[in-house]
């Protein structure tokens, strides 16, 4: 129906993160009329963004650097980590501004139908091992996936004998993280047990 | 918080359609983490988009060429013309393969509080003026901006003296055109009035 150029940008938009085929050809119609000089904008900032960013190679966070800013921080509390599902969860923590340790970034929930390699729990193992943490945060979101991933890490991690604890329930069960107010995500971080 | 490259990629995607800042960070971590490989198909193909698609000069539909296929055809109903609000919507149509008239796409609704010279009036009138058109079938979508749309068409066509019709309420109200199924379509067609 669509011509071929089309038909393709819109199967690969359908794969972005929330996107379906018809919001995908939303997408391709408004790229088709975009002025050209917006369109050019719009190619600059993604070649940038390939050119310019990585994944930091201890937390996982997007950074220009191979240590994230976080990571190369020393003032941040090195005893104390948080693992997270995923980047924008850390950004959530982040504008709290009442937590000063590390973070880790899973990159995903242990799924039932999925593969549960998906998950950096290799790295994550790998990240413990090499410091000298005190304490680890398990913040993934309270959605069944969420809690499910919890309780694998809290098997994964018994060995190190490193205390393990939890967001306080000040956070709407069924809820996502990533949508939290800076208030209740604090309250959360007080109240961890 | 973000890196530069990545705050400018979220800004450019949160002008996307359905897109807010949230998704749109989603997108670029998606790609940050997108393999090489894929990332370069995806410029590829967002630079074929713009190299080999245009908008029809007679219909506004996508199309490779001046004028699109449907255009082309002169074994379509040349005395027909369906107006509708965007390009989903004459798929759509396309779809319940009932229809065999040319299209008109006016690229958007008449809206109180924009400007309503973002439609193509101008462009509508023009085509009506260069054709022999025995009825125009106002394809709006039974919403209240879609109504007043259709409003307003039936009152800058009427000095045409064409026969203009509306697809029949086989459309349940306060629905979108694009979310129809081909059935409920084809019952609106044949039951304009």
């Amino acid at each position: 129906m669509y011509p071929d150029s089309v038909q393709k940008i819109i199967d690969i938009f359908s794969k972005f993160p929330t996107v379906g085929p018809r919001t995908a050809a939303r997408f391709a119609f408004y790229l088709i009329k975009m002025p050209s000089a917006e369109f050019e904008e719009f190619l600059d900032a993604l070649d940038g963004l390939k050119k310019t960013v990585k994944l930091c190679s201890s937390c996982f966070n997007p950074s220009k650097e191979d240590l994230c800013p976080i990571c190369q921080d020393k003032s941040r509390d090195q005893s104390l980590l948080c693992v997270v599902e995923k980047e924008a969860d850390l950004a959530s923590i982040e504008n709290t501004k009442k937590y000063k340790g590390l973070y880790f970034i899973l990159g995903g929930v242990i799924s039932l139908r999925k593969n549960n390699k998906e998950i950096r729990i290799e790295e994550l193992k790998e990240k413990i091992k090499n410091a000298n943490f005190q304490e680890i945060i398990i913040a993934t979101n309270p959605t069944p996936e969420g809690e499910s991933t919890a309780l694998f890490l809290e098997r994964e991690l018994k060995p190190f004998n490193i205390k393990l604890t939890r967001l306080g329930r000040g956070l709407p069960v069924g809820g996502e993280l990533e949508y939290a107010d800076p208030d209740t995500l604090e309250s959360a971080l007080e109240a961890r047990k």
